[in-house]
């Protein structure tokens, strides 16, 4: 079975917890959303790399709805898991808070899901091991990803036509 | 009515090329997703304040399918233009395309919609300019763009519960 | 004939939008003109890419007057066209303008003409493609260039002469 | 007379030296021109502001002729010096060179004169001390410096000509 | 008793994850010294900033010893926790591991002690929570830790006598 | 003997000048600890490759005790010397000084004494040149630097055992 064992959930958990400084805010004092996603994407492929144990690319991002802004001076925790595996894909599961360190105040500031797929020396996407969720939230995570990944096929579908269109059309 | 004229969409396209370098790409020579969602993000947000003079922030980003890799050496081009406007949103259409530029092919790596909310001086939604299309894409985009609007609310409303669920959890 | 067709100037347009934010900017929040040179010398790069479809460097960079300052939350647009070809050198034209979004002007901040050759993968020079003008100002570009290029050897010389003389004597 | 003393040449002195890493360099490992330009511009404004002891910002960059490749790996040594002061305005000369660190051979790779304004607390050009030349290249180089001036006022003028004619033109 | 609360050290506990790329390595593929120090004071800043919820300025750095290289590819996990208050001041206790994704072994790359102190508006230093440990770990790093203080106190006067002794040498 | 010939201390010594950007403070605006850090690695290294003209990795840096806070608006410079030489491994002596424009004082922020270790092709240690003193402190800096040299291999024996005690303990 080579390199298909299992693994559990708890073991590509990744933090990374960073200090928002001003350069990285707007006028208003609040973080950028590309800042952020930049944030999201690097630990979510931190969570899927401990799993593949190969280089792995993002293959899509899933709507990401920005709750509350993360304010300069805030302490924002980024924390991902991955929740499910395909074949070679893998969904991570990566939630964002802020806290005020002041007010002592920690909020929710996004969730998030991304697809990641492994890939082999010549860029060919191989098999992952599988993930073993243990708690609770981890299994509701788990077991909703099925579907949430049969979704994400037909959304892609939709893209690439979208994609079509446009590559003719002068924007 | 004050700051609430109009503009056509066509004033508030924003280009940014850039040449993919090594440091911004993985060990296969492809781009990061997290660098290709910051340029996104700071392309869509200049269109968008380009239109509402004023501080604007990233409300949602939209599922993006990374649909081809963009390589090292490729030359990757963002466009973004303002699509629709609600009181204080904008909805953003962005288009990623790659050249390569060996053999002068080129193809579109990504599409995206983002959502963005003007903000006062007090970090309060305040109204924008209506835009208006002219071309037949840009009428197609403008015309669908209600339906997706409805879409993002309903979504928001999970997204929200998602949170309130996790940030008691411990992930 | 090779690698050594013919392209239109405007096959070679490049521009980049970008935000000028606080971190780029000195105590009166304006930018940096070594900021501005970077943004300039990688747009220009690009489109002498898009032409010669190899590595180029930067041979050299005319004269540059800084005519306005760029002020935080301006957008400042970097254009560039290929203006002339030698036999492996490219003259490119860079415009810069800063567009405020509050009062909605427009002022050209810079422009400038930097030089750059195509090296093959032994780096050495190799041939470019010729560049087609169009319209009145790229022929005016296109014509007065081959005077330029003539003064930038003249300058050359005179440059190394006092290189060579700086480079024994302590500064 | 106030803050208008004069100073010695050498005590505006600035010396940068810097190693040369992969990602600032192109696919034959060549640093990139911006790349200098911006690190040649600092440490020329360092210069400025020892002497002006306030906000300076770039007037202008003379031409500059990039003589050498400077490779990965090599150390680059960025020497600016303030060279000449008019009312407001200082000219400063920088030497660049790189030292292969294997042969232990050292080569100039770019001259440059640059112009700095020293501007008052509200963005108004203020008055700088006037510097002393002491040693024989010194003397030199502030002797030939006003003649230097001059050219850049007329050249200033063509430039703002030619900034006009393109700020209404179609690029 | 105001502000001077306690804390469980548990309560300050910060992590970093990050993984190795290679414009943050040298020419073996190996994490520069530098790189490594900034993400041990930027996770060790933050630690301090939970337990003292004000500015918190770097007094000093313990001695580090870099046990292993941490290549390119593996993922660096920087852990940071406060261990002891004086008045003012916190010891702040980091862990460096390195993760090689290939062979999944783990080693400790480096430990280190720095101490922060507590800062008011006015850049005075202020006093700060006491920090309560809960195991016998956390007890162990409390209970040597004034001992550390001491040494470190000593070690001061040293610095700042050889500082005022270099202070007027020439280098 | 081969490469093991001798260079005088002073050809190894390496200044790197910087401004203080706000982006690199903190609220109070004072440059981050472990942004000097960083910027004494860089220079250290410089030196010791200097000499080595090999890769060099950083082994150890000694305790650092920030004297005093440098302010956005300062020229930070960094100072660095190779001081003694064993085998392999080199101490490199860095000072930091900074310098108020508006009141044009300087005063030392740090002192630092770092060890480096060459590196031949394979990542194995190899043999670097002596360094001889010329001056005076050159003389004290090289004739202590043996004591600090077994003090810390002393060290690093207690600093393994407490890596190896916290290997297996969760912090
Ligand atoms: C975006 C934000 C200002 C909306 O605040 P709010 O209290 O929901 O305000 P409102 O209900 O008045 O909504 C304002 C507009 O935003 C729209 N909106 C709110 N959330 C949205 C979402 N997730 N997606 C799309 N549109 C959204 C609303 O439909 C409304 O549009 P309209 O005025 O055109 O009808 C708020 O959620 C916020 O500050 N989020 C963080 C933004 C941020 O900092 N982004 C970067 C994160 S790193
Ligand atoms: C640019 C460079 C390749 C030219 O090399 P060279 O030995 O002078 O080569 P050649 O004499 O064959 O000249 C090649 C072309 O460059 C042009 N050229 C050379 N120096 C130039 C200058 N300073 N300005 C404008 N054009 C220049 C020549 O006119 C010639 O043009 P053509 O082929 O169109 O007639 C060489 O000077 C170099 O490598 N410089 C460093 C480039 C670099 O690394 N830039 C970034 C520095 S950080
Ligand atoms: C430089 C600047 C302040 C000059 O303003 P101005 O209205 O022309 O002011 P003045 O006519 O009083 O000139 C002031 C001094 O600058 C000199 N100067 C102006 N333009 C110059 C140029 N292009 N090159 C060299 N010197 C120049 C003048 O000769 C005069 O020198 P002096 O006082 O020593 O006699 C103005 O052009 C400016 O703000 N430019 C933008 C600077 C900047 O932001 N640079 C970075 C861009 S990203
Ligand atoms: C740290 C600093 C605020 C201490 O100021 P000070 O005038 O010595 O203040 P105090 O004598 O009141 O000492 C305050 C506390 O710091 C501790 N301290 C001072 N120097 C220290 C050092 N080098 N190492 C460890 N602790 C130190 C004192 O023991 C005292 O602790 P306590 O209140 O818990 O008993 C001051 O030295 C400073 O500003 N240094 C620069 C900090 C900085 O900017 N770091 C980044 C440099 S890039």
């Amino acid at each position: 079975m080579g390199n298909r064992q299992k693994k559990y959930m708890r073991e590509t958990r990744t933090v990374k917890t960073s200090y928002v400084f001003p350069p990285d805010t707007n006028h208003l004092g609040t973080l950028f959303g590309g800042k952020l996603m930049a944030y999201i994407d690097d630990t979510a492929s931190i969570a899927a790399a401990k799993l593949a144990r190969c280089t792995v690319v993002t293959a899509s991002t899933d709507s990401v709805d920005f709750i509350a802004p993360i304010r300069v001076g805030n302490v924002v925790t980024v924390e991902a898991i991955v929740t499910w595996t395909g074949r070679t894909s893998m969904e991570v599961f990566v939630k964002v808070s802020a806290e005020d360190l002041k007010t002592e105040e920690t909020s929710i500031a996004a969730i998030s899901f991304l697809t990641f797929v492994a890939l082999d020396e010549n860029g060919k996407p191989t098999p992952v091991p599988e993930v073993v969720p243990e708690t609770d939230e981890e299994r509701w995570l788990n077991e909703t990803a099925k579907q949430r990944a049969e979704q994400r096929l037909l959304r892609k579908k939709q893209s690439e036509e979208m994609a079509r269109y446009f590559s003719n059309a002068m924007l």
